[in-house]
């Protein structure tokens, strides 16, 4: 019946999470929060949707297209009209709260986001229509502390998480503008011409010289020399020469080094560097910009940096601001792997060998669960132990707790280590203290 | 600018969850999957959209009209109409799940859900149109072991929640039916007959004896003696009397006195009685149902039952099947308010007193969140030691570290204890050690 398979599957885009994938999703959501509160990040939750109005005009028209809207209800619902939609991401949601909340909300206001967004976007191989964001954000200070504070408390979390061997790469926006003002580049083929140089982590430099000539319309010679400043093995020493030529330059170069000053030793060594060709696609960026890659994974695992005006264009106050974004789908993705072993859903499973002995089983589990003990309960209708206990091993279970006839007779129970079968008869009153022991000392 | 201010506040019947109010969902979450994971229970998250066919029909005409829709996208949208809708609730994705995953799941599959789902109510004080609810269920057995062990996990989260002096009311379906058949109440009149008796904890015995003899065409007499045996001092014997009557009287009695030897012990005493008078407005119970009430609270804070067939009519195959619900939202309101003391955002905050000393500023500020501390660093832009201070104390940090030009020369920091305004001088390098010692042991 493939109609009912198509009726039982979530909507497309979109994944049902079970145990083994909420463990490791609750994991890493924890971990996260606890090294961004280290840094004096508060949490903040808006809800799934917005007033339509909201959303609508903040992620140009491609994205305006992505959203989706939720259809007005009641006598409205013919209308055919959308009064609300669900939030696209975690920024315009901060820019209303920063808006409306005001001085209530400390100065800076630094909050941390981890929630699910929807995109209407064609679903594909580690693309979904619902998948989770998350933000840190500080709005309301200038200073290159907060730059720096960001970069670190995004280090911490990917450390926290065990990812392995991962890079800051560092730039600046002045700096990007600087380049383009001593290189004579025209204002009008600025954007087009960043576009351009951030595909040099992709093309070779001859590709990206050939886009700037025919797509961007640089002449050859400036194509050329342009692509061998920023991608030469001297690079960093021959971009640096050419910004000290411009005041926005200079600034450029300064908030690099404020960046790169404060972050030296809270950092693993040389995981921070000047990357010169990093521009990151995103346009509303006005100052330090980052992203972070793995040899682990392709593309970046996180990125940011600073956007002064972004919160006013997003209609909140003209505040400056910056943040950065841990790519949280990915990141989960490689966790999954490291993390294949077995789950276990219960320490103990405790059997059920008929009705009669019911009641006295029903009150070990509780008691065991009431020291903190996971524990599972027979709950099929099956009174044949190598039933149980192919159903206790299902379920993981370290140890089980047999209960027949005989054991309810003599006051005992007998306890079955799982991992080689061996038995233990114990009194009924020794149960508890005898597996708290043991799967205590385990876990220490 | 009154339209500034509706622009800012979140859609009508949601709201923003700031760092306050998310410190205590996420406490209560937490407690809440601890006490269910106890329990061998396992967390299942599906979407927050279903398509719109598996939703509708589910929850009667009125709950239909209660679905947020979500338009059609792309060149569909200027039909009007909506292909997918938000979660109405945790049982239909939950019954999706059991028909789509089948052999993959754990038989019985006891899973929790604690996530929010949104209904277009008029919202009103404390209902909203996006709140949590928070269930846990099994699917697959038929024992009444089942039936006790979600009582005792709720009972569990309750008592973990600290929630005070709750009280479980405990009744049957098959108790009511049986009941009905005693008293010679026609079938067609049974389901009127026990919503009109459901009101007996908020209406007068004679308003019920007189909506039964009026909207329920019962003779007088009949519902007289009816209200006299459910609700009289002695109902509890009165009732066992006439269940003793039936097949279907009997089987309740059973099933009622099944839940309540398994349970006891393992709940307070006292704190789970036969009540006939409980009917749950829900008609797809089909057999033991319960509420949760407490004198803290008006109504009740947790109820459930069994209902097998329930996951049937929803679209999931026929399985035996039993749950309950927390009413998270007003738990979380009788926490807040006893959470209501002042919530410090971090354990240390760091001044920064001028752009020469933020290097070493920052890099205390790292070492400490380094080993754990809750640290903030001072962003603004004040070089002002007062006003530092009064950052430092909003933030509720319990020490500041102090760092001028003075302790730089002399290679040493102020520690200030926020409480009382001592202060300590301290070589640099003791710093870390010196406030780890103090947080932690205050902490134990």
């Amino acid at each position: 019946m493939a109609s009912a398979t198509q009726q039982n599957v979530p909507p497309s885009g979109t994944r049902d999470f079970l145990a083994k994938d909420m463990r490791i999703r609750e994991h890493a959501f924890g971990v996260i929060r606890n090294a961004f509160e280290r840094y004096g990040f508060e949490p903040l939750q808006t809800p799934a949707f917005e007033r339509l109005e909201v959303l609508t005009g903040k992620y140009g028209e491609e994205g305006d297209k992505l959203i989706f809207k939720i259809l007005r209800r009641g006598e409205h619902e013919h209308t055919g009209e959308a009064d609300l939609a669900l939030r696209y991401d975690l920024t315009v949601p901060l820019a209303r709260v920063v808006a409306g909340y005001g001085s209530q909300l400390p100065r800076p206001y630094k909050r941390y986001g981890i929630a699910p967004v929807w995109r209407a976007d064609r679903p594909g191989k580690g693309r979904f229509r619902e998948f989770f964001q998350c933000d840190i954000d500080q709005v309301g200070s200038h200073s290159p502390l907060a730059d720096a504070e960001i970069v670190v408390a995004i280090s911490s979390a990917l450390r926290d998480l065990d990812v392995a061997d991962f890079q800051f790469l560092l730039n600046s926006r002045k700096a990007l503008f600087g380049l383009l003002e001593a290189s004579d580049i025209p204002d009008e083929l600025g954007t087009g011409v960043l576009l351009s140089l951030d595909k040099l982590d992709k093309l070779s430099p001859d590709s990206v010289i050939k886009e700037l000539v025919e797509q961007r319309g640089l002449p050859h010679d400036r194509a050329e020399s342009l692509v061998n400043t920023v991608s030469g093995e001297d690079a960093v020493d021959q971009v640096r020469t050419l910004l000290r030529k411009t005041d926005i330059g200079r600034a450029g170069v300064q908030e690099i080094d404020d960046v790169l000053t404060l972050v030296e030793g809270n950092l693993a060594s040389g995981s921070i560097a000047f990357s010169p060709q990093l521009v990151r696609g995103l346009n509303y960026y006005t100052g330090p910009i980052w992203e972070v890659v793995s040899p682990t994974m392709p593309g970046s695992i996180a990125s940011g940096g600073r956007y002064d005006h972004l919160i006013e264009t997003l209609g909140g106050p003209d505040l400056p601001a910056c943040g950065g974004s841990l790519g949280l789908e990915r990141i989960l993705l490689l966790l999954e792997e490291q993390m294949e072993q077995r789950s276990s859903l219960v320490d103990v499973a405790v059997t059920v060998m008929g009705a009669e002995l019911a009641t006295d089983s029903f009150s070990f589990a509780s008691k065991l669960r009431s020291v903190g003990i996971r524990t599972g309960l027979y709950l099929g209708s099956s009174g044949k132990l190598a039933r149980q206990l192919k159903w206790a091993s299902e379920q993981g279970a370290r140890y089980s707790v047999i209960y027949g006839p005989k054991d309810q007779a003599a006051g005992q129970v007998t306890v079955r280590d799982m991992s080689n079968g061996e038995q233990q008869e114990l009194p009924v009153d020794r149960l508890v203290d005898y597996l708290a022991g043991r799967i205590n000392s385990a876990t220490d």
